[in-house]
């Protein structure tokens, strides 16, 4: 009996950013921030999970916190280096929330700003994972 | 034993859409767009879920398809007139689709360009719910 993650943190891998130059060019934050996560988040309860494409392509950098029965967050408008105290902090609020909703003044600035979409669990679902229901 | 719905289909009702007027007026399709759902998919496995906010509120309307074990979708720009049938469409395709992700040449169109973010089924999550399991 195996109990799959309780949180998880979703990382999009693809999302490229322009940087600014006049030849169109962009850069990729998702992998580098997915790494910087693992690190800063190991023993969190809060498992990283890099993902190709979130389909938040306008809103670079995009991740997703999800757990069993919460409500599912995608935020974005995210930078690597500069959110990433925050990501770490949301995360660790997530994963202790009841819900998955943490109350507005307790989050992170960019997690203020930067929601892209919300998505209740499903109706009838509980916290518990189906491997540690089985 | 009650089994939760297979697919869920989360639709906005709070989303306010700019009608264009002068004075800043707005229109919130979202309460007639579930209404007029749940007539048509009645008995079709998916059951409508009207929601306040999807927090996807520049994208008005915006619903998600969610179902055990399959990536959800957000998907926004929606007209609850005008797209009704896309959106009924859509929702048995994800359905009846394995994993949740129905095949880009397939999707209405709503369903390419509206795609607001979507996001992977849990680890170690199966198509089962919670309650078919215990």
């Amino acid at each position: 009996m195996s109990a799959a993650p309780d949180t998880v943190l979703f990382v999009c891998t693809t999302c490229r950013r322009p940087t600014g130059a006049a030849d169109g060019g962009y850069d990729e934050p998702g992998p580098a921030l997915a790494e910087a996560l693992g690190a800063r988040l190991d023993g969190s309860g809060v498992t990283i999970a890099p993902m190709q494409c979130l389909s938040a392509c306008k809103r670079p950098c995009a991740v997703a916190l999800k757990a069993p029965g919460k409500w599912t967050y995608v935020v974005g408008d995210l930078d690597g280096v500069e959110h990433l105290d925050d990501v770490v902090a949301a995360a660790r609020l997530y994963h202790a929330s009841a819900d998955g909703i943490v109350p507005w003044r307790e989050r992170p600035l960019p997690f203020r700003k930067g929601v892209v979409a919300r998505v209740p669990p499903l109706p009838g679902a509980d916290r518990s994972t189906p491997e540690t229901r089985s």
